[in-house]
């Protein structure tokens, strides 16, 4: 783990309809974006595992194009309706494995500890997100919501990821 | 498709635990056993992204032994329990990616489907099924409950897809 310098970091939000995805750059705490977009995978007449292929192609050439070092994607939120559920999962395991493909971390991260990363509480509405979004990466623009979202996840792993590795070599000294 | 002569057809069961996996090769209606077995991904320390990157590449190389011509994975029985179904998902998305991956067609099919092909009626029993597997695969022998299911979707399908090529080829035709 790069712990002093730059670090690149992808979020991304899964979807089998649209999968967010945002690129920032961390240098010593400084935040500074790189892209964000949305993916949405072909339907059209396509089978189930057709369209987990094209929301694979499309997510690998992203991660090609951006070559981030570290990737964070949000702990899901079950839903109350299993047929939901159960597609959610599916685009979710493409989305996982393809940082996994290129030998890049993932971290996983609850919704209130994304909001409590970046608005400061963990009970912040989706608005409130999207402004410290749009406050902490002034470059943003107008950006659908679900790029919006990821970035909020490279945010909050941008924040994180310094003390869980430092709580991680607490441990690893500990153990000594 | 292939419509005449010998189609070899992969049956796979999805899971985060235990994958199992089934080859058949289906000659003018005439079944006969290539290869079962189960894929077990590591689980150790490994985060759930690098699991699903390890059931995907031990899944790339069955396929790449055995390169089927197409693959039949059951149509999930959605849990009652939300977060199994996610789990199930994750896993059933890289499962149908594999093949998808190498350009090889994936059909899907209801349990009801599945017993009704292989045994006969609907609400056949497990064991059922398994005997019936036994029965229509000689070769087979002693092997573990997820790879007689990963068989009998093959099965199915063997059954399955000339009689869905041919409902095709009349749709084309009255459309003419």
């Amino acid at each position: 783990m790069i712990l002093n310098g730059k670090v690149r970091i992808i979020g991304i939000d899964p979807g089998l309809v649209h999968t967010g995805w945002g690129v920032v750059d961390s240098a010593n705490g400084r935040l500074s974006l790189v892209a964000a977009g949305v993916i949405n995978p072909e339907k059209g007449d396509l089978s189930l595992a057709n369209r987990l292929l094209d929301l694979h192609t499309k997510l690998r050439a992203v991660l090609t194009e951006f070559s981030p070092d570290e990737a964070a994607v949000e702990q899901t939120f079950v839903n109350v309706n299993p047929t939901s559920t159960l597609k959610l999962g599916q685009a979710r395991g493409v989305v996982l494995l393809c940082p996994a493909e290129s030998g890049i971390p993932v971290a996983e991260y609850t919704p209130n500890q994304i909001k409590k990363a970046v608005v400061g509480v963990g009970h912040a509405t989706k608005d409130q997100v999207d402004m410290m979004v749009h406050t902490l990466l002034p470059g943003v623009g107008k950006v659908k919501a679900d790029a919006s979202d990821a970035l909020a996840m490279a945010i909050c792993h941008s924040y994180m990821r310094v003390s869980r590795a430092r709580m991680d070599l607490l441990a690893e000294l500990a153990k000594k």
